[in-house]
């Protein structure tokens, strides 16, 4: 018998693990006699996977003997970090496997399954992922990044006011919301006049820290015209430049530089591929946005449309590479922020 | 003793006078004993006032004697295409009258209450509008029609495609909101470029007919050189063009042209004010947009919002004249009209 209450169970301590980098985010609950004995989450990157995290809870390994256990995604069968655990699993005995989703990730889809079969261990796959690890599934289905785009706007679509300097549209909570969104991704990208005007942080700044910074991200024409100065510089986070060119000065070691005569949007999200971001935030400015647009490069929107308007000399929100028509998103969801409307939606 | 549940009754009557034009809407109850005697109002600019229809709907008009009628506003005391309510009131007995608000009109204000008064009735004052009339009361408080600006746009900001033609972004539903504002104004601008692109009918297409449709306004260069062929030449409502030069044609009679070197957004304000327009809806495009916000000529703003992209050479909203600094507006109202976020917004 499957319940429901168990796989919950294991759903909600999977969302307990914020810092899994890009590990999936993981739950485990053991069950016999319709007795939880212990509940198990993927804590943070580089740490023990859910499975074995809800074997070590447990009384008495002895207990997982005939056991059940509910998990989310499909137990590991290869030796990474940690020896596979379907392997562990199958030692210490448990009878029984009920599986939210398989892996997505080639390395373990299906092999997982296959080596607690072959182990005498029943296995169930309820091929239900309840919505964790969207990035991650997204990167193994379409080889790339789920690429977010960002912006707050006025009434009248500027995203900044005429002079050359930063314009702040939107109040605390609208902020604060930004910040959860930053908390999400593994990269945050700007274009070369944010960082200029801007001089952005691209960090995270909520009350709980993170162990995995997003990777703060620009594209550039020359690395080495950048200021030294600029806050990307720090040690705060990884920052990783998309260059024309290559740098000639002494770069601090959080700072690495990929350089290629042409970073189109594509270019620089297969580089992110190829280094296994699986989430990226593109927060502009608007040359960047409408290039990322026009590439059709955007697989979820959130607009911050703050109750101000900016006048006809603003500068709009994607501004620059033309689309052959119209780019069309779902229905979206909607909801104030303070004074703030944020508007969430996901290309069609 | 004031009892607000017969206002209230007054207020709901008042609302159910949907053609009055330029008149106020005005709902009357006539009460005596706890007992409602009759309810009235202004049906349509011309016709009876509310207290006239209260009074016309009494089974005898004796009834009225020492009764006490509820009228949301100060019934008038001037001659105008009928005689003065007050005194009306006063010639049938009416002993005690309970008014919502008093009448901005100067024509009025103040001078109903006083001829009640000379007539010995009882007057209390309620000061309270319900909300009716904003545009009217707005008309007097600052003498010049209450203006809405509303557009539609992606959620880039954009109001239109790259392409010199019209692009339709929202459905059903927000195009039938639109047509419900349409139906509030007194007249609706829009700027040569709109015309020339869009040749709009600007007619109120719902379900109930209007006895007096918006006039349909427009900002040309020089009136002749509007095709004769465009729907604002029709007979579908008046057509008011604000001009540099003097038509040489023969125009049709619902035609009236205003010649002025420069139209600022002031001036044609000014202008509409003169010919007693309470409220106006500038429609478009984007310059004329940007002309009345640098001009502070926006009150109100309703925008609609498509889950589009238009992309990165699209028409922004409100391009042109520069502003000093941003224009606030209030914490917004926002909804969703099938796929399409409908803001409403007013200036702080």
């Amino acid at each position: 018998m499957i319940e429901s209450k168990y796989f919950q169970m294991a759903v909600a301590a999977a969302k307990r693990g914020t810092d899994t980098w890009t590990n999936p985010q993981v739950g485990a609950v053991i069950v016999k006699d319709q007795q939880v004995l212990s509940v198990g989450y993927h804590h943070q990157y580089g740490q023990h996977h859910a499975e074995i995290d809800a074997l070590a809870q447990l009384d008495d390994i002895s207990q997982a003997k005939g056991a059940t256990m509910y998990v989310t995604l499909e137990p590991c069968s290869h030796y990474g970090k940690t020896p596979p655990c379907a392997k562990r699993l199958a030692e210490v005995g448990i009878a029984r496997v009920i599986i939210g989703q398989l892996d997505p990730n080639p390395i373990v889809s299906g092999k997982g399954v296959a080596m607690l079969k072959s182990h005498g261990i029943k296995v169930d796959i309820l091929d239900d992922s309840q919505g964790l690890n969207r990035a991650y599934n997204y990167y193994y289905q379409h080889q790339r990044p789920l690429i977010t785009l960002k912006y707050a706007m006025s009434l009248d679509g500027k995203i900044n006011g005429a002079q050359r300097k930063r314009t702040l549209l939107t109040e605390t909570a609208a902020q604060q919301d930004a910040q959860q969104l930053r908390r999400q991704q593994q990269a945050i990208l700007v274009g070369e006049h944010t960082l200029t005007i801007d001089d952005p942080r691209l960090t995270v700044r909520t009350s709980l820290p993170m162990a995995f910074p997003p990777i703060r991200a620009a594209v550039v024409h020359h690395v080495d015209d950048v200021d030294v100065n600029s806050h990307l510089f720090d040690q705060s986070a990884p920052t990783w430049f998309f260059s024309e060119t290559m740098s000639a000065r002494k770069l601090p070691e959080n700072v690495h530089v990929f350089v290629k005569a042409n970073w189109t949007p594509a270019a620089v999200v297969q580089s992110l591929a190829n280094h296994g971001i699986q989430s990226l935030l593109v927060e502009g400015g608007s040359r960047l946005q409408a290039d990322f647009i026009a590439a059709d490069l955007v697989d979820e929107l959130v607009v911050y449309v703050a109750p101000t308007i900016l006048g006809g000399d603003g500068l709009p929100a994607a501004v620059g590479q033309a689309l052959s028509g119209p780019t069309h998103f779902e229905t979206p969801t909607i909801s104030m922020l303070g004074p703030d409307i944020r508007i969430q939606t996901k290309r069609v």
